[in-house]
C-alpha cells in the first residue's frame, strides 16, 4: 500500500522527507564509505554527526550556555528514578504535580528513591483539567519541583509555564518538546525521550544546569552519572549512534520549517481544526477542559462504545492509523506531533465527519 | 567514494545485504503504510518484528526454554551494575576474571554494588594471555562468576567455556556472541551489546536463566529491573524499534549464511589467514599468547612506531578503514567480526604485505 497517516502516539510519524535522506543516505554517509550505523562512535565522521546534533538542539531550543545536553538511552521511563539519585543533592523529598499517567509514573518511580510531596492532582477530576496553580502545595525544602507538560494518553497540556516558588523545576517534555517555544533558562531540568517530536525511540535527550550536575548519590552506576556522561560527551558507554543520526536529521529539518516558532503556530492551527469538528459534532467529544486541551494528543471518545470496531475498520480503510485510544481511556486517540502535516489533519477531519454522517 | 571496508571495534561493518534491505523497506515496511522506526512498539506490525528477532535468536544460539531473553537499552556497560543488583539474590560478593580492559570496567563498576573477588588476573603479563583455570581462586559463597569471553582492546579470547565450580557463570558476550557456537545451558546469563556481530548500538540482549530472575534489589530503578521487563516483553518503557529491526535483519542473514556453526567456521579461516600475514613478517607483531588469540580482534604491532601514521594513511587511501590500535594498547586492531567478508580479509592481507615491502 501507499504510505498512510499514522496518529500513534510514539513512535510516531516521521516527515517523509526526513525518512528519504536516511533512505538515501543508508549505505554511504556523505563522503565516508559506510553508513552511519557502521561508523565508530568516535570515529571524525560521527563526530561531525554528534557535534551537529548538539549544536542545533542548542540552536532550535535557544538552550544557555550554563545548560548540559545529554543524550542517553533508556528513555523517560529511565529518568523518573535517575533524576532524584542525580539531583536529590542530600535533600529528601522531592514535590510532583499529578496531571495524568506519566505524572502518575514518575511519582512512583521516585517514591522508590525519596519522600514524595505530590503538590497537587488532578486524579479526583479524571484528569481533564490541572489544578490551579494558587492551590498547589509547595514544600521549600523539596529538592525540585517535577511536572509533565503534556500527557499523552490523557490529553492535558500546561500552556505556560508553571511558578516553582523558587524551587527547581524539572519537566518531562517527552511528547511536546520542540512542539512550542519554551523559556529554558527557568528549568533545572528538562528530559523527554525521543520518540515523539525529535525522531525514532532509543535517544533521551537531558538538558541539565550546570550546577545541578555532580551531586549523584553515591553507587549510582557510572553510565547513568550525569557527572560521567558530561564528563565525556554523552559517550561514557557507546551511544545509540544511528538514533542520534536520526534525530539529527528530525532538527535539520524543523530548522528548515522555520524553527520551534513556526512550528508552534502551525500546531495551534492543526490542533484547533480537530478539535473544531470535535466540538461541532454530537457523535464525538474530548473530555478535557478547553483551556488545557493537548495540541499533540487529542483523545476522543464516540456517543456510542458500539462505533468503536467500526470507526477504526473504516479509517485504516482510508488510511488513517493508529487512532485507537489508550486501553486506560479507551475511544479513540489521535496524536499529531510536529512531523503530521495539514494534511493529515484535513483527512482526518472528513472522515470523521463522514463517520457521523453516515452512523 | 565506495564503500570501504570497515574495521571499526564498534559500532562495526553491517553485511552490505542487510543494509539495501534496510534501504529498500527504509520508507514502508512490508506492507504496512509506515516505516519500522513510526511503529507504535504495542501494534500489530511491530508485535510481529519482535516476535521474529526472539524467534530467530532462540534458534540461532539454541536457546533453552528455561531461558528469557531480553532486548534492553544502556550497552553492557549498563549491564556491569545492573548483573549484580539483580542477581546477588542476598549473597555479598561476586568473582571476577581480569582479561583485560572490558574485565576491569565490568569489575570497577561491580565493586560499587558488592564486594569483588578477583578470581584470577591476566594485568601482570599486559593481558595478553588467560591465567591457567587451575589457578583461579573461585570462592563458592560468591553469587556468581564472570568473565568477559572476548576483549575487543586486547585481542584475547577463551576458546572453552571455564568451569566455574558450580558458580553461577555470568559472560560479557559483547564481542563475540553469535561468532561460534556455545552451549547456553552452561550459563546463568550472558549479556551483550549488539553493536558489533548482531547490528547497531542500541540494544543489549540479556539470556537469563529463569530461577535467577526476580530478586533484584530493592529500590532498584523499574526499568533495570529483570522480572519487570521479563513480564513486559521488555517493552516496560519504549524499546529502541528501530534497533531491533536492525539486529533482526542481522540475525536472518545469520541464518542464511548458515547459521553459526557455518560462521564460526568462516571466522577460524578469517582470523588464521590474518594472524598467519602476520606472524611471517618482521614489521608486524601481535603480542597474545596464540592459544587465546581472538578470532574477533586482531592487534598488531609496527617494530617502527614512526609508520604508525603512513601504514594508517596508506590503508585509508586503499579502502581500509579504522585500522588504528585502542590509545591503551597503541599500533594497530583489526576488528573482523561475522560481516567483514573474507574479501576484507584478503585485502587487509595484500595491503600489510605490499607495506612492509615498501618500508
Amino acid at each position: 500500500m501507499s504510505r498512510v497517516y499514522n496518529f500513534s502516539a510514539g513512535p510516531s510519524a516521521f516527515p517523509e522527507s526526513v525518512l528519504k535522506q536516511a533512505q538515501a543516505e543508508l549505505l554511504e554517509w556523505r563522503d565516508s564509505g559506510m553508513s552511519v550505523m557502521e561508523m565508530s562512535h568516535r570515529g571524525k565522521f560521527f563526530s561531525l554527526i554528534a557535534e551537529e546534533l548538539e549544536a542545533d538542539l542548542r540552536a532550535l531550543m535557544a538552550i544557555p550556555s550554563n545548560y548540559k545536553v545529554l543524550f542517553l538511552q533508556g528513555g523517560a521511563s529511565a529518568q523518573f528514578s535517575l533524576i532524584p539519585q542525580n539531583i536529590l543533592n542530600g535533600k529528601t523529598k522531592a514535590c510532583y504535580v499529578n496531571t495524568g499517567a506519566w505524572s502518575e509514573k514518575a511519582i512512583q518511580d521516585a517514591k522508590a528513591v525519596c519522600e514524595v510531596v505530590v503538590s497537587a492532582s488532578g486524579e479526583s477530576g479524571k484528569f481533564t483539567s490541572i489544578p490551579d496553580l494558587s492551590s498547589w502545595a509547595i514544600d521549600t525544602d523539596a529538592a525540585y519541583l517535577h511536572y509533565t507538560s503534556n500527557e499523552t494518553i490523557h490529553g492535558v497540556e500546561f500552556q505556560t509555564i508553571p511558578d516553582s516558588k523558587g524551587l527547581t523545576l524539572v519537566s518531562d517534555m517527552s511528547s511536546n518538546i520542540l512542539s512550542r517555544e519554551f523559556d529554558v533558562s527557568q528549568f533545572g531540568l528538562i528530559y523527554a525521550g525521543t520518540q515523539k517530536n525529535m525522531g525514532p525511540a532509543g535517544v533521551t535527550v537531558v538538558i541539565v544546569r550546570e550546577d545541578l550536575v555532580g551531586h549523584a548519590a553515591k553507587g549510582i552506576p557510572p553510565v547513568f552519572d550525569y557527572a560521567q556522561q558530561v564528563k565525556n560527551g554523552s559517550m561514557l558507554n557507546t551511544p545509540a549512534t544511528y538514533n542520534w543520526y536520526l534525530v539529527g536529521l528530525v532538527l535539520k529539518w524543523l530548522k528548515e520549517q522555520g524553527g520551534v516558532a513556526a512550528i508552534e503556530k502551525r500546531n495551534i492551527n492543526k490542533a484547533e481544526k480537530l478539535y473544531n469538528v470535535i466540538d461541532q459534532s454530537s457523535l464525538y467529544r474530548n473530555p478535557v477542559e478547553k483551556t488545557v486541551r493537548s495540541r499533540m494528543n487529542v483523545p476522543f471518545i464516540l456517543a456510542d462504545e458500539a462505533l468503536d470496531k467500526p470507526f477504526l475498520a473504516a479509517a485504516e480503510a482510508n488510511g488513517l492509523f493508529e487512532l485507537k485510544g489508550h486501553r486506560s481511556v479507551g475511544g479513540m486517540r489521535a496524536s499529531i506531533y510536529n512531523a503530521m502535516p495539514e494534511s493529515g489533519i484535513d483527512a482526518l477531519c472528513e472522515f470523521i465527519k463522514e463517520f457521523e454522517r453516515s452512523h
